[in-house]
């Protein structure tokens, strides 16, 4: 296939992850979900566990940062520059699927990127994060909606956009559809895009 | 295919009309778009034409017209209640694919309702209405970004909730995929939803 990077934007919940990594798998690329982090850790200068500790979290506004006399850039301000230039510098390498971290807005305006958001009803998040991520929580739902809430506010920040817009993306699923049928109507939309 | 109703919600030169023809064709299932008026006039005892000429428009708010001392409720209002109920009525009764008028909003929490939402960027959608759709304008990328906002305001005022937000439909495709390949990724996640 042509060079082509895939980003995957979802809700939590969703299973985007894990059809993120079935749509690498099918089209024969690499996928990059905490498999970013190593190369984020080399680029910033941070250790991998630092970088992990705050991989995906807003900062405080810089505005605090001022007010609190701080001379440098919050950490996840730095761990998202580094990121930024390790996305970019994927893309020019090689095709692969990258998961979250603002991806697509970091690579807006490239040529060759496929953006797709997955999402589902808040039940269906609810069960699956109960039933199949091994998460434990007093109150699921609630704790599904809190997560929500920190990667709305982590995209907001950084991307400085309207998170779960339809025209962000190339191709937006609701993935109750099913694990595998979203990942064919994926693969089948970047077989079509790259004209084969 | 088991009884469903398709809803299509699209951004003013997308091509998602034609989208949603093609998608009923291919499913052998009718279609509604202009096809609506008839039986809105029909429910409202407006004639066909009155109805064309308030066709999706968005009313002045009812505020304005307690202001302004009206008795009833503006046509546009009383359009849309019987186009609500023409719409549930068609639900009830057959398998269709039905093109704007806030047929997602109607049909909320109904069973076998599948929402898609046609996007694409604002050159391609220029360039469609310019050179396909036969329509006249000094400047065509203002003319489709005021028909984009009429559209949004008569969402916004009668489904009162956000247009064009991924998580409210089942599946949003930018159309500059190709129309054909747009209605083979709908069709095959209808067939996938039915377990086809």
């Amino acid at each position: 296939m042509k060079k082509t990077v895939i980003t995957i934007s979802r809700e939590y919940g969703s299973g985007g992850r894990i059809i993120g990594k079935k749509v690498a798998e099918a089209l024969g690329i690499s996928f990059y979900d905490g498999e970013l982090l190593s190369l984020v850790a080399k680029e910033s200068g941070y250790t991998v566990d630092f970088v992990r500790q705050n991989d995906q979290k807003k900062t405080q506004s810089l505005l605090y940062h001022l007010y609190m006399g701080s001379q440098i850039l919050p950490a996840s301000d730095m761990i998202f520059i580094a990121q930024s230039k390790v996305i970019k510098d994927l893309q020019e390498k090689e095709s692969c699927v990258i998961v979250g971290r603002c991806a697509d807005y970091v690579l807006r305006g490239r040529d060759s990127v496929i953006n797709i958001f997955i999402h589902a009803p808040l039940l269906s998040r609810t069960e699956r994060v109960k039933n199949e991520y091994g998460e434990k929580a007093d109150n699921y739902k609630s704790y599904v909606q809190k997560q929500d809430k920190s990667r709305i506010a982590y995209y907001n920040y950084f991307a400085d956009d309207a998170w779960g817009k339809a025209q962000t993306y190339d191709l937006s699923v609701n993935s109750d559809i099913g694990i595998d049928n979203a990942v064919k109507l994926i693969v089948d939309y970047v077989r079509a895009k790259q004209g084969e």
